[in-house]
């Protein structure tokens, strides 16, 4: 017998927080729907996902073969179950419900439980399982005792078209919709031949409904395009937001796809996946319908009939990133020398972190030559640090460059840091640091600061990490700039002036300065054209936490 | 009412083929456990995950509140939806069962299939729900119809005593096993204190059971680490593989941790994807292991039992990038002038490639001066595009470095290919090319072999990525010598000679020849220690994909 042994690295801890969502519906045996698809759907947007099953299908891509209802009573445990551990304490992660496939037993519970819980109702009803699950009476039921109440309804146009026509008929009606498009027209019959009529459909229909916000998906009659009639249909789909009274329209290539099993499952996941992750609807709906059509476009075929998508390709995390044009959003725009880093340290939610960072007592310190030098030290070695962190986020952007030119100034910019990091090293040598920087560890502060970075690397596009990086380089020019201020104010002296003025010397230096002044030329031209109000929202998150980090990290050397 | 519209961008083609897992377990309503934590898991691997669900049960963090076994009947028509779907034919993407918590009518069913798919089974038994599910009669069943015919059967300690229990007595015992450790010594009784004691559990274990691998978990028996007793604990699991008569220990640091929900689960999963995936075993067990670990860590806590971990989690994709050290690992060491280079182009797998490659009809068409000038240019705008991935990917590496000399060396080597790049374009220019190349599509060989190293960058650490750009670095200083030793022996002229000689002399020149010996020479750095012989396959299959695709490239010119 030959032996061998492996040990294992070591992992930190980390205590990443998941926002959860409970699925219920139906399980598809065959993994391309159901609560597989959500589930698969809720992992890629790194949201956790909990289970209410509905009904278990034997099911493969060429259809449903047989299926055992739920018992209500089961059902009812399983919600108790799952909300008592998850939902209605201080910080209970529970935010959002999405429906799927649902039995009568299941819409009974769920209109019992009556939860302040964002609900969103995919009323499936077309699909071979989902017309014999539930039928006519069901989907009835399910409007009487969901609809008014979910967050959001995605039927697609089949399924609103069968919606419309229970609500003006008052009931009547087959449970699925694609047979009926030949009928004659009659009270209830719904005609669309273009984006316009859609949006008027959608309108009445949610008018009729009640729902707080409504999305009617278009691929099942996608229109001719007519300013891109080369390129093929386009598929319209339809958002409107009553309490806003905003209406969105999403328009996408039509795909050819014999991908087609579970979109409709993993549409909706993927929206309750994003509104979990506090994003907007419209956010969430423009990202949701990206992942689908990704997933369908990245897959080879699976099975005999209607194969699933890829569920493990990478979602896109703002809507910038998935819109090719967009018209009537709002933007903010930047001109008249107003840049964009103006907007973000400027913006009410920034302003006073941005003055307690730059103006951080251990700028004073410094500047008034107070600080303990082992303070100073414990500094320059967590900078050192952190600055390997932010030589790897440019090369991160290097890779994410869609020009080679922006590629080559992100290299330029490693090839400073890399001075700096020498700077720093040089500084210690002069002070006979005795042991070797490499092998100090960085702190709380530095290692929690440094993850956010790589977080962000990870999740954001190009100009998200831009700013990211920004409080650090336009943060230390200020703060260069409001230390030199002080010290000319109250020249003082200590053992060690020259290093604390050395310091201050280095980030109000023309080198550092051109450094600064680059890096906001670089933001207004990724800004150029503006920024949609939604993304920029989310970028001044992310400058605001940044700052929050870059006090921290001064904090820290404070309290060392 | 406010208007706005977005318009999506296009999603492009790309076939990903996901290998097929399908779990036969129970369904976990809290997510965290069960068919739920499998299909969780396995899109984190980036496999495609299929269910029989044997048994739905109403369940959070602390416990299993009832559930409802599935009928015979429907197991028996889930099993025959999935497999006739996706098992039996040629290209069946279905490799790999994996079983949870059985109900007897779920192993009369599975003891029917008899096919030749890998299972591998997690013998769930110590939970509260699956002693209440499957009893001690149940895993006598489970023991007699799917033990033998196994893959890998994943005890942990308390079932493996179980198990053994039941073969040495023949019978008995309980269906737990926690509450037995502080019986009497008896027939059958297991006492584990060291590793040691436990390899030789394992040995005979395996050989009362006879099943082909076996892997007992030692997370319920943490030991002293006597080399390290300040870091506290460690576990050991134990795999032997009978066939190959091999006994592998993995060693890791034990974690206090709440979030236990549904790690043994998880492990199997885990286990079962990288099978599926084709890796071996050992590295299965080895990457698994650290994912569930990371897991565990990563992850705040949830509910108020014990919490699930974070299926999330990024898997590390290698066993080198999982292993702090190893012993007695048969290892493949370069010296005496024989390098990592030498190893890979001469692998029997890759040599022919590596000559068709570096002596491909392009090159000497080129040589010959043969070549029409049309498809030169051809070649010199799929190289620019080429060229952009290819400084993307120093940035990554860059972003990867662990040292920043090392992130400072990419980012000089992708001033270089700006350099290349820019003499690609002073040569197009020269020739008067009057339309922008930006503008330029590229290729479909050209995409292909972009989008290979572009996934490689998201999977592979340092090493695998320097390894997927070797083929274009040290080929082209191995195409442009033969292409030189060509012209040598055959000097023609033709209209555009002084292009192609160019071309010929950038590849021969001391420019490029450094750039070639500086990168062996960091490949040598890389893996001065040896490497392990199951890593080095990985690396050899990279290296020779990117030789077929560097070959599809040149084929692709010629044929335009």
């Amino acid at each position: 017998m030959r032996s061998q042994s492996y040990k294992l690295k070591d992992t930190e801890a980390e205590y990443t927080k998941l926002p959860v969502v409970l699925t219920v519906a139906g399980s598809d045996s065959s993994g391309g729907a159901g609560i597989e698809a959500d589930l698969k759907t809720f992992s890629a947007f790194g949201v956790y996902g909990m289970t209410c099953i509905t009904a278990l299908t034997a099911q493969n891509t060429t259809g449903v073969k047989t299926f055992d209802r739920t018992s209500q009573k089961l059902v009812s445990e399983i919600l108790k179950a799952d909300i008592d551990d998850m939902f209605g304490y201080e910080g209970a992660p529970l935010k959002v419900i999405k429906t799927g496939m649902l039995t009568r037993e299941a819409i009974e519970e769920l209109a019992n439980l009556n939860l302040e819980l964002k609900m969103i109702v995919d009323p499936v009803m077309i699909s071979t399982s989902g017309s014999e699950l539930l039928g006519i009476e069901g989907v009835k039921l399910c409007m009487d005792k969901l609809v008014e109440r979910a967050y959001l309804l995605t039927p697609n146009f089949l399924e609103a078209k069968t919606l419309y026509k229970i609500k003006v008929e008052g009931g009547g009606g087959g449970g699925g919709g694609g047979e009926e498009e030949e009928e004659e027209e009659e009270e209830g019959e719904v005609h669309v031949a273009n984006s316009d009529e859609f949006k008027k459909f959608v309108l009445k229909l949610q008018k009729l409904l009640g729902c707080k916000n409504l999305l009617v998906k278009g691929g099942h009659i996608p229109f001719e395009d007519e300013e891109d009639n080369a390129k093929g249909k386009k598929v319209v789909d339809i958002l409107y937001e009553s309490e806003e009274d905003v209406l969105t329209t999403f328009e996408s290539r039509y795909i050819e796809s014999e991908n087609t099993h579970g979109t409709g499952c993993t549409l909706a996941s993927a929206i309750a996946a994003n509104v979990a992750k506090d994003k907007s609807l419209v956010e969430s709906v423009a990202i949701a319908i990206d992942y689908v059509h990704r997933g369908m476009r990245n897959m080879s075929k699976l099975g005999f009939g209607n194969g699933p998508l890829n569920h493990t390709v990478h979602p896109k995390s703002n809507i910038d990133d998935v819109v090719k044009t967009s018209e009537g959003v709002e933007m903010v725009h930047f001109h008249n020398g107003y840049t964009v880093f103006d907007y973000l340290k400027s913006h009410p939610n920034v302003k006073d972190n941005w003055q307690r960072y730059v103006q951080h007592p251990f700028v004073k310190a410094v500047a008034q030559k107070e600080l303990a030098f082992d303070k100073f030290f414990h500094y320059l070695k967590q900078d050192y640090h952190y600055l390997i962190i932010y030589a790897q986020m440019h090369g991160l952007l290097a890779s994410k460059a869609t020009t080679y030119q922006q590629a080559h100034a992100q290299a330029t910019i490693i090839g400073e840091i890399v001075t700096e990091i020498e700077k720093h090293k040089e500084k210690l040598k002069a002070y006979n640091v005795d042991y070797d920087i490499d092998e100090v560890k960085p702190g709380q502060a530095c290692v929690k600061y440094c993850k956010y970075l790589l977080n962000m690397g990870q999740k954001e596009d190009f100009l998200g990490i831009k700013i990211a990086l920004a409080p650090c380089l336009h943060g230390y020019a200020e703060a260069g700039a409001y230390g030199q201020a002080l010290r000319r104010e109250n020249p003082r002296d200590s053992k060690h002036s020259h290093v604390f003025q050395n310091w201050l010397n280095d980030y109000t230096s023309d080198w550092y300065l051109n450094s600064d002044k680059e890096g906001k030329a670089q933001l207004d031209e990724l800004t150029a054209g503006g920024i949609s109000k939604e993304r920029m929202e989310s970028l001044v998150k992310i400058f605001n936490d940044v700052v929050l980090l870059e006090i921290n990290f001064w904090d820290e050397v404070l309290q060392v």
